[in-house]
């Protein structure tokens, strides 16, 4: 497996997203620097980036949209069906569970958990919950290396244990709270409370300024 | 107003996170190797950072914890409450809608927006729905100038517009589709399929070095 960076393969993501919106629109071939204004970058990043997989375009006619999509796929994805747990199933879980079930084919939740005893055993949203005492069985049953973490404030580090020790190896974050794992486990935090503050600060950079040209 | 960059006023809103937490602990003062490390920074870093807010540590006792926590804050936050509009108010729009009502007292959810008729009037988590053509009235009325975008693909770009026409300067973007918006509009995308692909690229990663080392 080829090794990218973690920048790359954002933007790789991103560009499978748009090329796919562009297919749908009907279009056939892009050029670098359409891609580069689409992602609000540089036509010499696109062009290394669709390189370092192997993809180069014709100065003519640009990249061919479909080889395009496929390269990044072959690249980015499993060849199966990557199995996903999500832990804690609160509002912000059950909501995150409907989203992914949506937006991702190759990724696909396959077992919820919560530490609630009244949720344990239900189906929700098609999907079996568990126990947390459960967890070693189950992720190594279903095979689970990546899980989306969507407890309380407080929870998140222990369950990020639970969950490493259970030989998941990839985290996706969304308690707003840093988590503490070894080397070998990949976290990616989505700090809502973090962002919203910063967009907030700004939007108030934003109006000041144009009050202050008024 | 001073002006920091996004990456200092993202390290801020984390630190302040942690100092709350470790003030909550009892803890009274730290040093810049603490914050540092539970950062994943340099002390270096974190010294520069407060310091650009006009926090110097003490050799011996470091910072204090309170001080510290009020001088942030003075940078990050308004005076007064922010009110916030939540346009989208499905699965994902309401548990935003919760989230944000427990975790931010300076940020508030004072409406939401939605273009489903029979939402449109209804007090959902004791706020009220506005249809989206009432936005330019009720952006203005409420002085809102932040917003969280969580409507589904493909009307993300058309909100946004909207967002921008009644006034708003910044945007918290669930949606997986970047927002064309004029340089007086702050964007931050919460993409979490992007997100999650990449935790899953990474788990991939860590399994087959394991698995290798093995």
């Amino acid at each position: 497996m080829k090794i990218a960076s973690e920048k790359t393969i954002e933007r790789l993501s991103l560009y499978r997203r748009l090329l796919r919106v562009a297919k749908g629109a009907g279009q056939m071939s892009v050029y670098s620097h359409d891609l580069a204004e689409m992602v609000r970058g540089t036509a010499a990043q696109v062009r290394r980036d669709l390189m370092e997989i192997g993809c180069a375009g014709n100065s003519k006619k640009g990249y061919d949209v479909d080889n395009l999509i496929d390269a990044i796929s072959e690249f980015l994805d499993s060849d199966d069906v990557t199995p996903v747990a999500l832990v804690g199933v609160g509002n912000l879980g059950r909501a995150l569970l409907q989203f992914f079930e949506s937006h991702h084919p190759k990724l696909k939740i396959v077992a919820v958990f919560d530490n609630d005893p009244e949720k344990s055993g239900r189906v929700i949203h098609g999907c079996r919950c568990y126990g947390m005492s459960e967890m070693p069985v189950v992720v190594a049953g279903k095979k689970i290396t990546v899980a989306v973490l969507a407890v309380p404030v407080g929870a998140a580090q222990n369950a990020a244990k639970q969950l490493e020790e259970a030989g998941v190896r990839g985290i996706l974050n969304f308690a707003p709270e840093p988590l503490r794992v070894g080397p070998s486990v990949a976290v990616e935090n989505m700090d809502m409370t973090m962002a919203l503050e910063k967009v907030a600060y700004m939007a108030r950079q934003n109006n000041s300024k144009e009050n202050g040209a008024k």
